[in-house]
């Protein structure tokens, strides 16, 4: 499973997922499906290949085991969220305007855009073992850095209270990640709220007094 | 399983897991261990009775089913919950002592004392299946309507925000409940400093100006 590599966002080769055209690339999409809907651990590679429209034996003939179909789904789950959030905010400038835009834009891919791939990755961070966990992790830390670095550049302006960035980072984190276990598309509160609602909200405990009032006039 | 009805916190009769001196209590300690280390779906009734010191069909004789033993597990993991954060604080008058309470009360659950079966009801969400699962979704609802009808109450008082308590009630639990991924016991942020982080943070969040100027001076 060489086929996510480690490596930069602009020279990183597409997960096998990504080409849909291979027969590879439908079973992964198949076992997204499977393993979305019953989870990782319940899901038998009967199911999978039920879901491709192929025997078992077809399927073992392109994915070698099931940990293998799990860490190419989750590749491709890291590769959305890197490329509908990492990649297009990293770059601004200013840390309160980068630190709005990731908010918004990582709210949205979990409420809006939902795909199970960042489903999966939210929901078998255990089930993921060895080396792949490892690389896996290893890019999830590239994100926990990004924010932890904002909210340090935060306080070094001193537009942030006395609040350890770790914490703020991982709150930050688990607000936003565990949407996806509550909220429902199409129900009472729209996507693009909930996203305000987080930034003004998070951004209400972590400011420092005068940011949030300019805050609150600006907004 | 008639062990855990859905009855007021009060007349609640003992979970099975709850009675370590029985064959059952020994079988459900030991598939909370497991089931908490290689997750639900990959955890087999062999490895449970294995962890048991039993045959798998000593396991059968006590318990009917894996998902049976979720179940146990799950309602297990709510009384310590209830008993440990919602019994205790859901009396307090005072709305923002109660919320604070809350927050404190329910991070070193998480974090301090880490129950395995805590930990099952978090991670495993998805796995438990038809009845089983209406019924621990019940029981996680009490606390979320505890949540949101504090919301509401320091919102008539004055105290909050223009947030919508739903909003404030799902955020908050996505912070605390999220700290089980990452939040390792013995590390460099200790347990209480992270719930009076927490409060700080989240109080800051959502109450209005004035609010968290006293807070500011009281705390």
């Amino acid at each position: 499973m060489q086929a996510v590599p480690d490596a930069e966002p602009k020279t990183r080769q597409p997960s096998p997922r990504l080409d849909h055209e291979t027969r590879t690339g439908q079973i992964y999409e198949a076992a997204a499906r499977v393993f979305c809907e019953h989870g990782f651990g319940q899901s038998s590679m009967s199911e999978v290949a039920a879901a491709a429209d192929l025997t078992k034996a077809g399927v073992y003939h392109h994915i070698a085991s099931k940990d293998e179909l799990l860490f190419g789904i989750m590749s491709y789950g890291m590769d959305l969220f890197e490329e509908r959030v990492l990649d297009r905010v990293e770059q601004i400038r200013d840390p309160l305007e980068r630190l709005r835009a990731a908010i918004r834009a990582h709210v949205l891919l979990v409420t809006r855009d939902r795909p199970k791939e960042v489903t999966v990755v939210l929901n078998e961070a255990l089930s993921l073992r060895g080396e792949y966990r490892t690389k896996i992790n290893r890019r999830k830390r590239r994100y926990v850095r990004f924010l932890n670095e904002t909210f340090r550049e935060l306080r070094r302006e001193g537009l942030m209270r006395d609040i350890d960035p770790r914490v703020a980072t991982f709150a930050l984190l688990g607000m936003i990640n565990w949407t996806y276990q509550w909220y429902g598309a199409g129900g009472r509160i729209r996507d693009t709220e909930l996203a305000e609602a987080y930034i003004d909200l998070f951004l209400g405990g972590v400011l420092s007094a005068d940011q949030r009032s300019n805050e609150g006039n600006g907004s």
